[in-house]
């Protein structure tokens, strides 16, 4: 898998490790809810950064897959794979390379993983306080309290299931056990929350930060809707807009606008929430090839990746057209 | 409001009456569910077409604000609207323009009407059986049945609510017009779908259909999710992947994945749910501006277009890269 | 002709006035070494400029033709111009608006000459010094000395040939007089020159300050090459580089690398050479049309508008990506 | 040395063969008139490659630097060579890579060389009568005649300095010899033509075919210049419009418009010249690093790629805007 990062200014503290410890996260084979192919994963920079900085020069990487087997993947070769993209792909491209599951294999995700570390690390450059975290709020039937602010990745990191509440993460943990058991599956919901952002990124009409991060999330497999607001939002609907809306006691907009009006970024904690499908791959699939009965758990640096880079790209844009010097 | 739509290909059938028919039916002041202002928006092509066909170059028009009432937005430019995004831009661009609510205003639909426009006609030029059809299919705690393939948009115009089945749409009006008279508002839910559509639009990785889409709709103002799948998709999370995926008996992908597999349309009909929050506009604040309880009649043209623009889009660049002449 | 400008951040100085005047030193009909053609140019602006100062929104201007005798295109539209791009156009996008000479019209520089005009505005806030110059400094065989640092446009202007030596510009003169007698027609060179930019305007690679610069004056009509260094280059290319490259005194980089090294502006003056063929419109069409003997004097602000442009795109990409806040 | 080219359409006969033949025409070391850097040059495609057909996905390719002597740059890094951009880059970026001279490096041309590879398989797909070929017309003092229609790469490079006259290419030879034994070195002008191409090649305004062909090849690092038309234009400027443009006996435009009218391709051979400036490494640098005393033999190549890749964008465009299925 090869990764190129085009646009990055010069100048920007970054090094391997950073980019590694990010690819570490979504790493396959950590605990027994994923998938149990132990992919290395090892990131090499081939250009770009020099003695700890970015050089204003495409950022080239390469993650070599070491544990691919390729047997696995003969047999899925010849045949269409049932909730697959295989045949919608080689309609439109008449020509496939089936080898680790070709373009549509979740490995494309390794790419996103290390453009967000680079966005990460652009951000930090001018806004220190922006903290992006995504954690698993629902699996299945079972729903996590929302967490309060300041939530940290060490402590989503610290449950296998990626859920910061104790207790609904044990849950989780069970139901997904009992799925990989059965050959089974399950979707859910991880919400996305960045604090810290200053007011105003995005811009008008097609590029609303709205829309490109609805963009962004959606682009990542199995992803079938994204929501705005902090809890249950088809609920929330049924509501008259006098209830809807009703604003906080200090006269500021109230949280439920998920940190962005009119498009643009308000300055408060920006939410989103994400909706997984279940993974596709059954039984009898599962047997040959790695099975994974939730994904929710490793998508999380996934999608904590998709908002950096539309934060970053936001911040750029932003600083080419500010008002003035 | 000006529009330039550039990169339509030359020779493609279009008149001034067809861009006019589109507008109509975004027109507010068509039915006691919308607002009271009756603005005429009548459109003036100045450039692109010639002779009833395009030129491939810019398609420029304009139409111009008949109806503004500028006492109206007055009083409204020296106060922050609650939920509005006055303070959000004004914070960002330093400098703004009031009049009409600026480029926050709903007028910025007309805009996206049509370009909607201009993409049926080049979808209508290339693959005659495409047809995208909106409806509402929610309003507060009010939900349709889903309607059959075939729905055209006269059926769903038939009704001011724009909700093509009867009985629910008596319903909506009524909550509508009660709202209304309360100085209240209500969101919901608009379904768009597109039928005849061929396998493979979309690009991989940051093209995919569904990513451009949810780009698309999210853009629109009030739009506060989106999800795919033609039923309630929060429930439906709930269930394991062994019920959610259940194929067809035909072995063929079931409607579950909304037409879309792997990025790539899959030739099956593309739905897409879009969720609307209630307006903002509260009932001081209607007395003196121009009230409008419920969006969503007057959005589904909008949705119309944002979805025909992007598979216009998609169209053009998969004939860029068409795999042979 | 309509013209809109996106990009342009919101704040920067601007008015009608600034546009008319830049407009008004295109205009034709200012003098016997010009088209008779009297067009008024008036400029309109709909949008993007609220009290003095742009919105950061698209800029739309409007700029009608008063003047256009159709019947001096109706026979043209009959039969193909020799020189002219008629039958190429016709080839390609099958489908033709004859009137004013469609797409491949001169007019086409209106626009040209209000995004420099608007490019210069943006320059003037971050970069006072920025001062870009252009003059006729070849017209046929007549070519005049080169003119010092500092030149200003209205000494340019004080001579209707555009020439700043006023001996040469006189001999000119009197040269494109004769042709317009003859049916006749000149091309020439056009220097253009930029003083006191920044170190550093320019992207590596595909963006290089020397190939935006090729691009945007190649693409007016009638030009037929590019070059840099001050005085005449195929003479120099003769020499071998131990005196081509002979250093200053002062150890600097010479000025006849034209201001611009490794792709970047290098501080000193920007220099560009931009020849022009003669016009293709012959004596029997000079009689139905509007014939121009030497287009050099009016092409001296399409120019200077499109080097503008491209130096504004320059230091707004290089706001995006600079090393630190 | 990386490259990455995306929008490649899939299914186009590609072999990693073909590529290592294209940047065998570039390799230094391939004869006396060069430099003795001898690279191999070896590339290796990561992706978008399968069986011999491009799969539409990006394609990936490395070159190794396998002879890369550090310690001739060590010394380099610490002072600014005379004529380099060594100053103007670091003031730019802040940050800079020294070894094998970063992105001001001439390897930077391998990339361009393998984009134009693509690009000419790409363009063989659909136009098979499609030759670019290059040929080096002048060096310092000496001026080759003009070839005939039809002329091959085969013929070109059976000579070492890549001009297809033997006599003028003799006298080239010697004179280059004695420049480098001199540690001087000489511009000239490369001459690069496309036979067999379509009609309406090229976007309006913007996009126009001679535009974006100036901004090719100027850049490629040392051209000083761009013109069109097959011979010397500076003094061709100095005729009347009506010698200039005496039309062809068959009535045709002239093929001094160098195959571009309107901004399009009108089907005649395309010819462009480009104009290189003497290479600045002088003596004393010499004697360290590794010498060339003209870069014209080995920049053909580089030209050729660069015109393919313009061209194949071109197709792309044309083909993405056609106006009719």
């Amino acid at each position: 898998m090869g990764t190129v990062i085009d646009g990055c200014p010069a100048g920007v503290a970054l090094t391997t490790e950073q980019l590694q410890a990010a690819l570490d996260r979504r790493r396959p084979g950590q605990s027994a809810v994923t998938t149990a192919r132990a992919e290395g994963d090892k990131v090499e920079v081939l250009s770009g950064v020099y003695e700890g900085k970015t050089l204003g020069t495409p950022l080239a990487c390469l993650v070599r897959n070491e544990n691919q087997r390729s047997q696995d993947y003969a047999k899925l070769a010849r045949e269409d794979r049932p909730g697959h993209a295989d045949l919608v792909w080689r309609e439109r491209f008449k020509h496939r390379d089936p080898r680790g599951g070709g373009r549509t294999s979740g490995r494309e995700t390794l790419s996103r993983v290390i453009g967000g570390a680079v966005a990460e690390a652009l951000l930090q450059r001018d806004f220190e306080r922006v903290k992006t975290v995504a954690w698993v709020s629902q699996v299945g039937p079972l729903i996590a309290p929302v967490p309060g602010l300041g939530l940290t990745r060490a402590h989503v990191d610290g449950h296998p299931t990626r859920c910061p509440d104790a207790s609904t993460a044990s849950e989780m943990q069970a139901l997904i056990l009992k799925a990989k058991a059965d050959g089974d599956s399950y979707g859910g919901v991880i919400e996305v929350r960045t604090e810290g952002l200053p007011v105003g990124l995005g811009e008008p009409v097609f590029g609303k930060l709205k829309a490109l991060l609805a963009s962004a999330v959606t682009g990542v497999g199995a992803v079938t809707g994204v929501v705005w607001g902090p809890d249950d939002l088809e609920a929330r609907l049924r509501l008259p807009g006098s209830v809807f809306h009703q604003p906080r006691s200090d006269g500021a907009p109230s949280e439920v606008y998920g940190g962005i009006q009119g498009g643009l970024s308000n300055g408060e904690p920006l939410t989103v929430r994400v909706l997984f499908k279940p993974p596709a791959t059954l039984a009898d699939h599962a047997k040959q090839g790695r099975h994974d009965p939730c994904i929710l758990p490793r998508a999380v640096p996934v999608l904590e990746a998709m908002v950096s880079m539309v934060l970053a790209d936001c911040v750029l844009m932003m600083q080419a057209r500010r008002h003035s010097l």
